[in-house]
């Protein structure tokens, strides 16, 4: 029988603000990336969702992102000081690790939020900056990594665990790599196209890129989102469609 | 031979802004309470004030507060949830924790920040929060109090280690607890003079109070100030002081 | 004919970050308190917010707070400096001033947010630093008040143009003063309820109160919620009953 | 006789933390660059700031920056919406006008901070964003640029009064532009060399470049630092030799 994870950012509420839909996530996904403070999720929020995660048996992740709240951390730095960063991730991995010794759930993996996702995909430096700083606060946490960027090159070369990670929503090329956003079909819409995609790439290894091949693609963990009513939706309808066809859907690190 | 600690807030820079004469603090005082990024103190101040600590032997001290960096923690606020304020706790602790393990220095103690120490002196819930924060993020931390107030209180009743504080510039009541700063003659301006006071202080165990009697106090380490020049010569002095008379400095956990 | 105005907190989303439902409650107001970027609404929001004002003809007020976004402006504060204060109002004003030019729209109102409209409630100097910030940037403006506060002192006492304030939700006490939120029935949850009382105050002039007896209250305007989906259908309800009753509303400044 | 303005980034403290040496620069300077909130100066700062400004009858100028207190709008972002920045802009411009109204000085030049100085240089639809801003607050404001950049041309474009500057410690390259500060030399470190330099370059109008030819410079206002001692001490003696050849110093208002 197949095994697979499904991870999605949650946690990201912050101060008086709401975001997403987190109470249904929960009941959705076997693996949460819990936001660290910097793009989102302050203490009580963090301390609020490490206690679903908790209660859902839920695997929790670390999810910091760059200092950036007004930004989300989504908005991309030039010429980023991978010390620096290596810091500001050390910094929040800690505050979580204690939230969540705290709420009594152990912290067993790592991604790296928005802009800096993208940074440390494609910047070896910053990469192994990331791979420094789980090193320096867990080194027994799983790493996850978009497949065949720099994440995965650091991480290997760091010797740490690695999750690789499929999305749920996004069209690749025949590389293996995700097409860019703004391409014509990068994004699927279509919650019931999406589930049947992943349900082939779950069963098969294979996927069709957005130019028209076919390749073999390995992975061990989904990203769906939760941050609105139609993402819940298609998280909802990739995890139907796995159970459906006899996938155990289990957290990546047991 | 008798033994004392000498303490100071440091690492409080953040961002593009430096303050305090840290270097200098650095060979005065045998501990450092360091600031954890709420009120002063970022990912980047805090690995540089840490390895300092660890190159100067000087004991580190876990020194959060509230979420507040525009008033610098120092904002007296209404009605603060106990609850809230232990998460905002466990967070930055969680925080140093991770930095000094990165570090290689261990954080031995726990001293509440401005404002929300002169709650957590009189409130006991809020004096409980703290309390409950160092038990979650780690029992052996030595808890720093006022002598007499909510927070030794509430540190004794969790079974914590405690450090009794005195303070170098401030006078005292006869009931052993600091006059209030307005007072005339609440802070102490002169430094041979404060220096002068503290040696009895320490060899004596008495202190002449503000209204004119003696009393005895007894305490574990002195708070002394880096924010200024003047500050900094009076920790000199105090330093100096004690050293000259044979009291041997070292950092309250030895 | 009688003429009324409805106001509401509006532009209160920041960054990432939704809050409210603007777009329905701009359907119903006549007036809108716009937050300034302090407690919520960032430049772009303000923007966003100043438009659609425009576009629905609502007037426009500077909704300015604490500095304490986390807080979102509702945690109080001891001590207060009122220059402070003052200086803090001021920048918030011109900055939507400024915002409010560049879309094309005046601000002719006032409003203090949160936790420093009941600071300005109950004490003279903040009241008066208010009153000061309004002077200072533009004397025309309408200076929202809770009747018999220390806001309506204050502003008269400046010559400012006063625009006393309703509660649609709040329970009123038999001195014309608001009941403590935290006194049972203080809140008024039941929408027809609401609205059938909020008629009664408009056309008579007159509430029954918290402690059993009925006062005459005289007020501008009406202050109604828009955060959730529940309070927009008490707003609905109150401009239903004003306007089937062949109440008038208008902005407050026409 | 000639005449012409020094200016200098004044009022970058925040909250508790100070910055430069504003007290010194005063009386150096006849234009101030006042930050405005964003990356530096809070509302207590900025009317200190400007009050001082008033007393010294120093001319005073908008100084926005990013959203980016942390990185003190130092750090360059990738992909910046115009029309965002253009927000981000007139918000700040709003807060200092109302804030200078209240101190009772006007607010004469424009001058973007940091990396959005960089951006806007070389970025036309970011230059045309500040522009637009200017036009939207104030424009008979003077818009400070660097010669031959996106930032002189798009002021130009949109009818803007233009004060073209040069700096006092920075290396030219022979097109006119400044040289890049990580090449050697680019940086003026030597006082009385920079003073001598800047001399010739208000009295003949020309400047040895980095690459050993001489150019003509034209320009109306000379930028100089007070963030270090060392810098201060530059400030001065560019201010001496202009002043000991009989350079009239006024602001650029004026």
């Amino acid at each position: 029988m197949r095994e697979m994870d499904l991870n999605a950012d949650l946690g990201e509420s912050w101060g008086a603000w709401t975001m997403g839909n987190d109470a249904e996530m929960f009941d959705i996904v076997t693996s949460a990336n819990v936001a660290c403070g910097f793009h989102g999720g302050d203490p009580v929020v963090m301390h609020r969702t490490l206690t679903m995660a908790r209660q859902k048996r839920v695997g929790v992740g670390a999810h910091p992102g760059y200092m950036d709240l007004w930004g989300f951390g989504r908005r991309r730095f030039v010429d980023d000081d991978p010390g620096q960063i290596e810091k500001v991730l050390i910094y929040q991995i800690g505050a979580i690790q204690a939230m969540a010794r705290a709420v009594g759930v152990p912290v067993t993996h790592f991604k790296v939020h928005g802009a800096l996702a993208n940074a440390t995909a494609v910047n070896a430096s910053l990469a192994a900056a990331a791979a420094r700083a789980v090193l320096a606060t867990d080194p027994g946490m799983i790493f996850l990594a978009l497949p065949g960027t720099e994440q995965e090159h650091a991480a290997r070369r760091a010797g740490l665990r690695i999750a690789r990670e499929a999305y749920a929503d996004r069209a690749y090329r025949s590389d293996g790599t995700l097409a860019a956003r703004d391409l014509p079909g990068a994004v699927l819409e279509d919650a019931a196209e999406a589930a049947a995609r992943m349900l082939g790439m779950v069963l098969d290894g294979k996927v069709a890129t957005l130019d028209g091949t076919e390749i073999a693609l390995e992975f061990d963990t989904i990203c769906v989102h939760g941050d609105n009513p139609h993402a819940v939706g298609m998280a909802r309808a990739v995890r139907d469609a796995l159970t459906g066809a006899g996938v155990r859907l289990r957290p990546m690190a047991r």
